[in-house]
């Protein structure tokens, strides 16, 4: 993991209003939330591939799979398959996702160490997307964090549609505040928040995530975007100003919610890093070898991914845009 | 014009780091940059229902033409008979691009009051786009402006490629300084920043549009921002809170500079709108009424717009996007 804990600095010749951090860490989702929607199968030896190439460029925490139902998600039918065929590098942390105390079973027999817990903050979603009402998938949350934690697993609890619902409509600050604290007293290593319908705001992200992060007294808290109206970046700029240093990225801006209409796209890898690499914050990955896996998975699903980076076929173009503005 | 003297207000719940406006004013964009880029001519009958569309909708600023050659833009060679089948609305200003002394002759013989004239700060750019050297158009420039001033107009400068250009890579911030300084020297009334090609980012912003509102010293400064890298919206948040309180936008995303490679898309009015009335913040404008004018473009051209909003069909769903996160 990069060091979040190196010296901060101001941009230079700005106001001093922000401090921003040296560096931040990204987790690739692309072959979890990023696909997961997709019709077309990918096979398992070409998501090793793309996993083996996404490392080459740089990428140090990845979530891999989900173990949710075969039926419900057939892009994750082959998850401990796929499991059983990464190749360990070191500084490379793999993690899959877990909903219900069947599929922490099926992760505990996976092997791999890091594992997110999840829930959705809407009882709506909950219903829609788990079957459960969230009072009951509250109360089972309990159960697969301590099964976790005596397995000896890293843990990240996560809260699902954090910043409204496209099914309910609002959801309430400060519910969200009271499932993190309730993860964080269950013992959870790492929190994340996301805007799982692209509902976020620049004010909302600041007010949540500076409360969220004081709850988490120094656990990483992580922020998890989608694209869906265009704010993607613009709320990781307003999260970076009040802190927040772990991001979910998918190359080429895959993602969405299959039960949330509209729910299209995460945040894009190389989107990001080229916003960050020019504010001269560094994020460790190479953003023309990103782009490139894009190219390839767009090849192969046959259509075009939302980020707009990997369209860029020249590497030169892409440096053009990664320079930091203050470089000679 | 909305008032931007009114009093301003920090977001509900938030460390008070930034003060943002109570409004902020939208030059609509459309109908000049948005499609001039476009092969298929919009008839001037369909020009001045969408203008009027957009009116209503509640823009108060629109650009519907500039007078160049209407070789090199054959969307624009109807300037002159748009601007006679306008029809006058109380608080409404419509205004014109003009790139050199013909231009504006012609604006001049239209009889519109408003006029922006335009300058690269890319010499490459400027050789490409009006074939002079950099050096030739700025010596040009104050003869237009005297033109203009001399016959009562109200005129904005303007300067392309603020933030850098693809066809010559890095602009130094300091000649974007002095080319603003020279357009205020020369008596226009209001200043416009264009990142024409998308590589503007939150750091830049803030430095160059931080160093232009000093050297403006009251006069409005203005911002027109591509969302060609996905940094569209982040430059929007960066520039208001340096005080940036006007903005240039498209219906639909509408826009591009077709002298550079990937220069697709301004920011979109609808999404624009949608997080600054999240975050509190008031355009005046009526989303829904806006994304309607996109989608029937979208039929007229047959392809999509690159906004996000303008997709959503339902009123009720823009409605629950535009809801700022405080209200009950």
């Amino acid at each position: 993991m990069k060091s979040c804990g190196s010296p901060e600095h101001s941009l230079k010749g700005q106001e001093r209003m922000h401090t921003y951090p040296e560096a931040v860490v990204i987790e690739e989702q692309g072959l979890r939330d990023g696909i997961q929607n997709e019709r077309v199968i990918l096979p398992t030896g070409l998501k090793l591939e793309i996993i083996d190439q996404l490392v080459a460029a740089g990428l140090t925490h990845l979530q891999v799979a989900s173990f949710v139902h075969p039926r419900a998600v057939p892009q994750m039918a082959d998850a401990a398959e796929l499991c059983a065929g990464l190749k360990p590098a070191a500084g490379v942390a793999y993690s899959t996702l877990v909903l219900n105390a069947k599929g922490m079973e099926r992760a505990l027999d996976a092997g791999l160490r890091w594992v997110e817990v999840s829930l959705s903050a809407s009882d709506a979603h909950s219903r829609a997307n788990v079957n459960q009402s969230l009072a009951l998938a509250r109360s089972r949350m309990a159960q697969m964090v301590r099964r976790g934690k005596d397995a000896g697993l890293r843990l990240r609890g996560s809260v699902q549609c954090a910043f409204g619902c496209r099914l309910q409509g609002r959801v309430a600050p400060d519910l969200v505040l009271d499932m993190v604290a309730e993860q964080l007293s269950l013992g959870v290593d790492e929190i994340k928040l996301a805007d799982s319908t692209g509902m976020a705001h620049p004010g909302a992200v600041q007010e949540l995530c500076g409360r969220v992060r004081e709850a988490a007294a120094g656990k990483p808290v992580w922020l998890h975007l989608h694209d869906t109206e265009g704010k993607g970046l613009v709320n990781v700029l307003a999260a970076l100003q009040v802190g927040v240093r772990h991001f979910d990225t998918s190359f080429g801006g895959l993602g969405g919610c299959p039960f949330i209409r509209g729910a299209s796209g995460n945040i894009a890898t190389e989107d990001f890093a080229v916003m960050l690499h020019q504010m001269g914050i560094a994020t460790g990955i190479d953003v023309a070898q990103v782009a490139a896996v894009s190219r390839r998975l767009e090849q192969f699903l046959g259509k075009s991914l939302a980020g707009k980076i990997h369209r860029l076929a020249r590497r030169d173009d892409i440096e053009l845009f990664s320079e930091p503005a203050d470089s000679p």
